[in-house]
């Protein structure tokens, strides 16, 4: 198994990937005899809900993938984003519960996995690799609770907006003019879903910013402008 | 520093403490050389907002505790109830970042407290130590995966009258007629908060399960009566 290790396009990738550099020498090479690696197309699902947990620890190197939750009679009703820096944190914490959401991603997505059991070796014998996962770990807690600050808004309309700015200044900085890019993943679904209302409120909500010049559209993408920040004085 | 091992009142309070219990004979020595207990009365403040992170971690034996998040403008936006199983599992995993909430006391409450870097060693060399975090930390996520479906509702009322439901589960099993006893920590404003409404919608809701006979008073406290689950056949 070592060999694969060695072909120059295994070790390319992983060389890509944050979590392999903090290995020693031996957990490296261990863990490239374990590795597989995955790419999933734009809205793939990675676990399907209720189906059996697979027993691997997937390593985002490229994308991202929303958690979703379901009520009892099927609705979808929450969604996550997690990527890179926090996905595998995810899956380590929540282990077999992994079963009661539907993982699909929101993007082109490229994985690295290894079984769970050699993964909970590693996290438990090397300090660097247990504050990835814990810095991971702040990351979601931190997002979560911020997220639950917007749905405490009442206003739906407000939720949108102030998601919407939320997601966009996760995403990366302001251009020079200081308008900012909304994430391509973000479709209006997918926002409705985070804020809590439904698709018709945030299409309703993106007209209105569409007519006050906040929102524009760019090629194909969507930036907020500058009228955004003068009109919504919202904070995160 | 060892001698206070072997004061009964130390003894026995160690011996209360789960996390105690999955350390082996040399940890345990050291535990109880570094641990100090504290008793915090109902809406003592362990972290004031703002206020230097202490250094310490606090493993809560008895009562719960209230992570609360304020917006820039000083108002309070959300609150996540924690206690004997999850509470050390936050603070550690958001370290440093906990001078971002406020935490209160939501009932009397009993801590052991260790210093910081001697509780990550602890982590960081005893696989049922890490466990026991992954395990609060898990409660946590799942908790707050389950708010966010309840804030997803629409209705302010709806949402009150699910999270009672949803926290009365939790706090244990029904009595023989069926009925389930209103945490008793469960204030009209913390409700409030973690509902994401206003008091005045929360008080109004009472009013009206009242009137159903939903909602009944039993002494000081309140319970959730048969005609509450008859009428609402609502879901967490």
């Amino acid at each position: 198994m070592e060999g694969r290790y060695d072909t120059p396009k295994v070790k390319e990738r992983l060389a890509q990937l944050q979590f392999f550099l903090l290995l020693n020498e031996q957990q490296q090479m261990e863990f490239a005899a374990h590795v597989n690696f995955r790419e999933l197309r734009k809205g793939e699902k990675l676990q399907q809900l209720g189906k059996d947990y697979g027993g691997c620890i997937h390593l985002i190197t490229k994308g991202l993938v929303s958690i979703r939750k379901y009520s009892v009679n099927g609705e979808r009703i929450a969604s996550l984003p997690l990527g890179v820096d926090d996905f595998c944190s995810f899956e380590y914490i929540v282990g077999e519960g992994v079963s009661n959401y539907e993982i699909m991603t929101l993007t082109p997505v490229s994985i690295a996995a290894v079984p769970v059991q050699f993964f909970k070796k590693l996290i438990g014998s090397n300090q660097a690799a247990l504050e990835f996962i814990i810095s991971g770990t702040r990351t979601i807690l931190g997002d979560m609770l911020n997220h639950r600050s917007i749905f405490a808004l009442s206003r739906p309309r407000i939720r949108v907006i102030t998601f919407l700015l939320y997601l966009s200044k996760k995403a990366g900085d302001p251009s020079e003019d200081g308008s900012r890019p909304v994430p391509e993943w973000l479709t209006q679904t997918e926002l409705a879903l985070m804020a809590g209302t439904t698709r018709e409120t945030v299409c309703a909500t993106f007209k209105a910013l569409q007519q006050d010049g906040g929102l524009v559209t760019e090629g194909k993408r969507l930036r907020l402008g500058m009228a955004f920040y003068e009109k919504y004085k919202v904070s995160v």
